[in-house]
């Protein structure tokens, strides 16, 4: 017998049906013997239907009221599971973040979890209950339901699982693991059956679809198993964990790439210390994320800074750096909406040279310019023109040798 | 200046404009000088819909989980509304019901409020904040969450009304007021200026489409004026409080009448004491509400034992009498679902004999054969066949001069 965390995401408990065979996954997994906790996303699109909806109301809803709003979407994924696992003939109950009480921070929208209380999941573990727990909410200190941002059902299942030592905790979702690259964009690729946190983390646009980042961070951080499983609850999935890779991994084991990009440069910033904070301090505290940094060398005491932002948040990015720009003296801000990254990731490439040479001449040969570079132990990222975003996946996962069949690491 | 609860229906909030119109009322209440507290129901149907959701999932969906599924539909409408209202211009936020806490018994899906904390309200009052608060959800002991019954957030108005200590309960509809029969059947129907409590309470059928019955009862307890108003916040309404009757009241005020409801019959009940109450026992302890209980003089040692249940609980009620009938050695039990009762109301017929006899004399006259008959201080009503509803009422209405323009009690 061992205990698992079962999260299911948004597509897999879209319509009452997805919910029931759902549930008849979970029954299995709890009549093999096994202690189950159920994690839910809202269904389907719910999320989306109830911003809108925001946003014919308010330009801009303020975040407390989004996070009242948006929380209610999971209250009914997880009521109607306890429903369709008692008609199973199990012990079920929903819990709501509040209920179970998920502390976290009281940053709206964005919120991180600060501790799990176990005390109702254990007892209902004890007891044979299966508790279903609404994933993506949680609770601050003043009581205010706050919530996780975009797919924080996967942070609630991993930090479930770390409270409550859970064996592995299981991500069903629509595919069945995770990719050596996005097998729409290139029908070669293949599933990885292994990944280490590491990996995964560099691998997040690929890894996106199928798992939050910060879930991903919180499992490394506390050692959390976690496996990407078809929602069918068959196959092997690929498993997340800090498995040693094998001395003969391959260098590169994944392409990674996302379309949501745009780039911001901001021209002419006087070289003195505090400058580079002062524009993206300006930025972070907006609660933009920024993701490539770069900076050149100054040339006549000036020098160019640029960064990436989520497409979303360009314009308002855009304007926070126009005004950091008056602030500091500096010239003009460019920006471009229509960037794409591509990253190359491995934990192979620690020990081998040449993947950086190799990426530069595959992209070269194909006529595509790198428009900024950034570099980790793992990985290579460049943003280039979003147009030549396919060209460039598909060459590089030819060029690393990723369409041969193969476990990763 | 003085505190007002402005609580809207399904119906005032269906859409997102909807939401933007009821929250320029309630702008216009507090530019008014006026504080205000808004009370809400779901969007329209929601509940319905989740409701169906349920049933699709499970045939009995267990109480608990139905409560949990249900009460997101009010988190949805409180948050829209807090951003409506400061999409105004004003200071507004969204409460749910375990945040304000307002704690119920433990009785899913007909909880009862025990107690509201005022601390969160006050505070937002004190603060020019308009706190929103979600109808028809509690919280009990336990940290469950409840709800208090079809039209629940009515009761919620009236409790927070009578908490905070507000001047009126404002319940803003998609009719205009009380009238004296249903305007759809009769159109000679008038508004009331005013009613009692007792008199709306009689009228429950003909108030149940403005206003939960057991919102009433709780208005008359704390003596919390309420007023059924249209939701443009237009015209005076009608005014519900205790205000004493003009000597000049009319002796009848209204036609009240319920489709839904259906009779029980059990036959050849041994005329024993404690017989009466075993069979109610059953029906009230599976959370049934009867309404009119009749039982004849005894004759041989045996009666007969009649009583109207609302339709949609008919079945469940007719099993659970058939095994008291069993237990208590009875004879058959009889039913139909299809029946309907009209009452006279009126806090004029104390002091006036006669309207009993106009009554059954315009019944007999019209061919109508009554079934059941209960009668009150206040309220003398028929149990009929269904489909002579629209007769009787139509015919009362005129018989006892309500199709003159006039103000009630």
């Amino acid at each position: 017998m061992a205990r698992y965390i079962m999260k299911f995401g948004g597509s897999s408990v879209a319509t009452v049906e997805h919910v029931r065979a759902a549930a008849s996954v979970v029954a299995r997994k709890h009549r093999d013997g096994h202690e189950v906790v159920v994690v839910l996303s809202a269904m389907g699109d719910t999320t989306d239907e109830l911003l809108a909806r925001a946003l014919a109301v308010s330009a801009r809803p303020p975040a407390r009221e989004l996070d009242m709003l948006l929380s209610s979407g999971e209250q009914v994924s997880v009521s109607l599971m306890a429903m369709a696992l008692r008609e199973l003939g199990l012990s079920a109950r929903s819990w709501l973040g509040h209920q179970v009480r998920i502390l976290t921070d009281n940053v709206h929208a964005k919120a991180r979890i600060a501790e799990v209380e176990t005390g109702r999941l254990e007892a209902d573990l004890s007891a044979g209950v299966i508790p279903v727990v609404a994933g993506f909410q949680g609770i601050d200190d003043a009581g205010e339901v706050t919530t996780l941002g975009r797919g924080g059902s996967d942070t609630t299942g991993v930090a479930l699982a770390a409270a409550l030592g859970a064996e592995e905790c299981l991500i069903l979702t629509d595919v069945d693991g995770v990719y050596t690259t996005d097998p729409r964009m290139v029908p070669q690729a293949q599933r990885l059956s292994r990944v280490t946190f590491e990996e995964m983390l560099e691998l997040a646009s690929l890894g996106s679809r199928v798992l939050q980042i910060r879930a991903v961070q919180f499992a490394g951080k506390y050692n959390v198993p976690v496996r990407v499983l078809h929602n069918s609850g068959e196959g092997e999935g690929t498993l997340i964990s800090y498995e040693e890779p094998d001395v003969e991994a391959p260098v590169v084991s994944g392409i990674a790439f996302s379309r949501d990009e745009a780039q911001v440069t901001i021209t002419g910033v006087p070289d003195r210390p505090g400058n580079g904070y002062a524009i993206l301090n300006r930025v972070s505290e907006a609660h933009i994320v920024v993701d490539m940094i770069v900076m050149n060398a100054p040339r006549s005491g000036i020098v160019d800074f640029s960064f990436s932002v989520p497409r979303d948040e360009y314009e308002q990015a855009m304007e926070l750096t126009r005004a950091a720009a008056a602030e500091i003296d500096a010239g003009e801000v460019l920006g471009s909406p229509n960037v794409a990254k591509i990253s190359v990731v491995g934990v192979g490439m620690r020990s081998h040279a040449g993947v950086a040479t190799t990426m530069f001449e595959v992209l070269a040969r194909e006529g595509i310019n790198v428009r900024m570079v950034s570099t980790s132990e793992i990985k290579i990222s460049v943003l280039i023109e979003e147009k030549y975003l396919e060209l460039g996946v598909r060459s590089l996962h030819e060029a690393f040798g990723l369409e041969q069949a193969r476990e990763a690491t």
